[in-house]
């Protein structure tokens, strides 16, 4: 099959590549209708993050269930099916608490911007809908075994709550959808912080009621006067640089809550700083697993529609577009259509 | 009136200073049947802190009202009262959010080493009992001032839940106490790393189940032994250093919380490995003021009795050699009688 594998900071490229087989006897083979490039995979296309010589790029995936192994015993063949990042078996102490990307036995997936992927764990992993969804909500499904599954954590995390005023730090698909994850928890006010006009739009879409485009203590300062001097109840980070961190602490209210989803890239905190903010901090690689089936009820309801954040569609083999557009701010998003 | 200056490292001492006066309407002086040394003290006193010339010591206090400004409605003349290190106006908006020590007009309280003292916005920071409480719940009304005040602020800073695993890290007084809260607050197992045999037997009748005397990695290691390799729901740092916070945060099970209130000295958390852990982090100076009501009611059923962590009772004009005792950890706190 055609697939995407990173050579070089950028230097992707799509090759013949064997079809994935089953493995293990717990793993599921599924074919991908469609799949796409997250804004993690930027790391190490622009060489920030090191990686193993020719890495197979993807952990986005929903689609068809083609086969399983002996040992799976909840899913058959023909269904259609959501899974995260994290393979897990929903069955460990860590699971069972809701942290499945911390799942005793978890399991990176890759290799998922191609037409077909093998999924390790198939029944802790994998979430099937009862329905086969219609055409036009499946970038949507897509999204949440990510993004939108990530926005939701980081709203989680920063413990949103009806009423609540937000801020959103980043304005990358994550963030955008952090906006969305907190209109659905029923905040009041949301503060989008991001200077793209494009991506403004659709974050006032998404529910944002207001936009700061001043970053960094300025950007604190433009919070605080929006909020009466107080800060925000919860502050959604999702970028993972320093500026951002300190960004969205200084943005929270004393006794406010930082949820953080951006992998943090040289992140380091002051101790002293961190106390005397008295925030409360949480966040890691989103627990996707145990947000799916509410999710994915909320897309069939048409409560939400996270796939707007693909605002690029390509064929899978001009894959390398799609990272260039994405690299360079064009695209927030891209689809590819293996 | 006869008080205790801290002069330079490890010298402090008794002397004459003038009498508290109201200075603002919202002033009261009160006057102090007992008063204490903290843990903290020792930060300034091993000249790990800086601070001014001439400092008058103390922050910990309860008393009688002697005298209230023309602006405090709330207390009277005779009046017991109990308060915390930073006075607050109980009406901002973090305080009412619960954050009295970020209170927008937080001032710090301080040279209650004394007979007397004075305490601003005496309204919303003193709290007075409805009885006048027996001589001998007079040095756990002390306790709650400060470190079991700090030591609940732990606890439910972590979390800690009914039928909890709880990790206390830090055999301070603070640390005793955080114990003695997970107690109450229904935890199942409370392990509490130290290493003094005194420590011990006190965190033991606070109510510890298991005692941990290794540190930093290898206590890590005995506390994964300890949980099944899961780690602890709830894990209290009342230390401040690198390694207690890393003990801490490391010993915490994905999900997880750690409630943080030694103050950090020189603490830098690397955010990727913060990321990883999924540990809930929050602390900070504990709002004392939201919990003194609950704490009072607790003193006077007999259900807690903090006081206990007072091992050493001297005069004041002895202040020095109580400093002593708890730099050189022979005393673990240090109750002082004007």
């Amino acid at each position: 099959m055609q697939a995407t594998v990173l050579y070089g900071p950028h230097d992707v490229r799509v090759e013949d590549r064997p079809e994935p087989t089953i493995e293990e006897p717990t793993d599921a083979i599924i074919s991908l209708p469609v799949t796409c490039i997250c804004g993690s995979d930027l790391w190490p296309y622009r060489g920030i993050s090191v990686f193993p010589a020719a890495t197979p790029m993807g952990h986005e995936y929903c689609g068809i269930v083609e086969e399983v192994g002996r040992g799976v015993t909840s899913l058959r063949r023909g269904q259609f099916v959501i899974g995260s990042f994290f393979a897990s078996d929903n069955t460990c102490p860590h699971c069972h608490h809701g942290y499945q990307s911390s799942c005793q036995h978890a399991t990176p997936v890759g290799g998922a911007q191609a037409p077909r992927l093998r999924v390790p764990l198939a029944d802790g992993t994998l979430v099937a809908t009862r329905d086969l969804p219609d055409a036009d909500h499946i970038p949507s499904m897509l999204a949440l075994s990510d993004v939108m599954g990530t926005g939701w954590f980081a709203a989680d995390a920063a413990n949103v709550k009806p009423g609540a005023t937000v801020v959103v730090v980043g304005d990358g698909a994550v963030g955008l959808l952090g906006v969305l994850s907190a209109k659905q928890m029923g905040a009041e006010r949301i503060i989008a912080m991001s200077r793209h006009e494009s991506r403004q739009r659709l974050g006032r879409e998404f529910g944002a009621t207001d936009i700061v485009t001043e970053r960094g203590d300025e950007g604190v300062e433009r919070i605080k006067q929006l909020t009466n001097g107080v800060g925000a109840d919860s502050v959604l980070e999702c970028v993972g640089t320093q500026e951002s961190m300190m960004q969205a602490i200084k943005s929270t209210r004393p006794g406010g809550y930082v949820g953080y989803v951006g992998v943090p890239h040289g992140v380091s905190l002051d101790g002293h700083q961190l106390f005397f903010s008295h925030v409360h901090l949480h966040g890691g690689p989103a627990p996707v697993r145990r947000y799916l089936s509410q999710l994915i009820d909320l897309v069939f309801k048409g409560k939400i529609n996270p796939g707007k954040v693909f605002d690029l569609v390509l064929p899978l083999d001009r894959v390398a577009e799609g990272y260039r557009a994405m690299d360079e701010r064009r695209a927030i998003k891209t689809l590819l259509r293996p």
